[in-house]
């Protein structure tokens, strides 16, 4: 029997905390991460991972789903028309990112890349990296949906897929404090929902991940056009 | 308010006698279809689906997913150098034809499109055709899977899209009588797995379909390279 890992790892602070949290897990394992294409304004994102996959020795899996970038057109994140909302989540304003189904069309590729890599008796493990600071503004991302989508997993493939969300009830800062325990360095990540070259400092991913360093005490190793956080 | 249905709709005897079914509910509402290029050797299947549409007027949504292809490698379905099983569904070899994960991404996406085309108050159902005769095989047809999924529905988008499969408790007969009770011309469908101009006869999916006309004494008006029914 083989135990197989998958990653959901887009790039962002995260689920790079997470990759790693995961590489440190015990017992003999293929770990592999997986990433999607769709279309999002911070597609740099890809390439700070793909960067990061080379660095670990890790195959990295990179699915495109651009095709479905004019169906889902409804969120900032992957509409060029719409204005990216600056200031915190759980502003009015920001429910402008959510992309309608991502993370259950995310999940659902990534349990059937697990499965379609299963020998007769092996089984994998899909983790993603949501948060109770996502819990707000984003329902795929709260326990409730994880609830449910783990039954998805365990019906479709017999029970042969798992899914784990380990930071599933632990804030950004949580995150931010096992990375650090890890030693991880943060500037290797890429979060900024602007896409830009610099970190905008003001969308919501931005001052989410400030704030988060800031109530540690420590500093963003990232480079910002602006680092006030926004009360 | 307005009630979007978005019929998953592939082409096949199955889908088609289901979008028919919607056509027919009851109440004012937006129906659009959506179906799925996952790099099946039936691709004529998509064909077929588009010219339905076009006669009866509805929009129709295709999702480019081939980018999947090789990474849902282990089907028959979407493998060119896997033969392709013959005979009836619940022969040991018919499980080749699943591909891993594919009713939950297809569902998936059915989902956030819908949702990105609701308006503030509008609420969406999407309907798909799994039923009895598939439960065997399919894991993700079952009445179990359903149940998980709806949930996943309610909670990834707040109640606003539901999920049904009117035939779920049905077996291929029993949507064929509804069909011949709607009048339908199942010369307009295309079923056979192995993609070929005329109907193979052979594959699971041709067999059960024969299955069916045979059992309520009707003649399939498809052409076929062979009709015979394996016992």
């Amino acid at each position: 029997m083989i135990q197989q890992r998958l990653v959901v790892y887009s790039g962002g602070m995260d689920s790079f905390t997470l990759l790693h949290h995961v590489l440190r897990l015990r017992g003999p394992s293929i770990i592999r991460t997986i990433g999607f294409d769709y279309g999002q304004r911070h597609r740099r994102e890809l390439d700070v991972a793909a960067k990061v996959c080379d660095f670990l020795g890790i195959e990295r899996i990179v699915v495109n789903l651009t095709s479905l970038r004019p169906l889902l057109s409804a969120s900032a994140l992957t509409n060029p028309d719409m204005l990216m909302p600056e200031g915190h989540y759980e502003a009015a304003s920001m429910s402008q990112t959510v992309v309608p189904g991502r993370n259950t069309i995310m999940l659902s590729i990534a349990m059937g890349v697990a499965e379609s890599a299963l020998g007769e008796d092996d089984v994998a493990t899909v983790y993603y990296g949501a948060h109770s600071g996502d819990h707000h503004i984003y329902p795929d991302c709260r326990p409730k949906f994880y609830d449910s989508m783990r039954k998805v997993f365990a019906d479709a493939t017999e029970g042969r897929v798992g899914l784990e969300a380990p930071f599933l009830w632990g804030s950004k800062t949580t995150i931010l404090r096992a990375g650090q325990k890890m030693g991880l360095d943060y500037g290797k990540t890429y979060t900024c929902y602007a896409g830009g070259e610099l970190a905008c400092g003001k969308c919501g991913s931005c001052q989410e991940r400030l704030a988060a360093f800031s109530e540690i005490g420590a500093t963003d190793p990232l480079d910002y056009q602006s680092r006030e956080i926004f009360k």
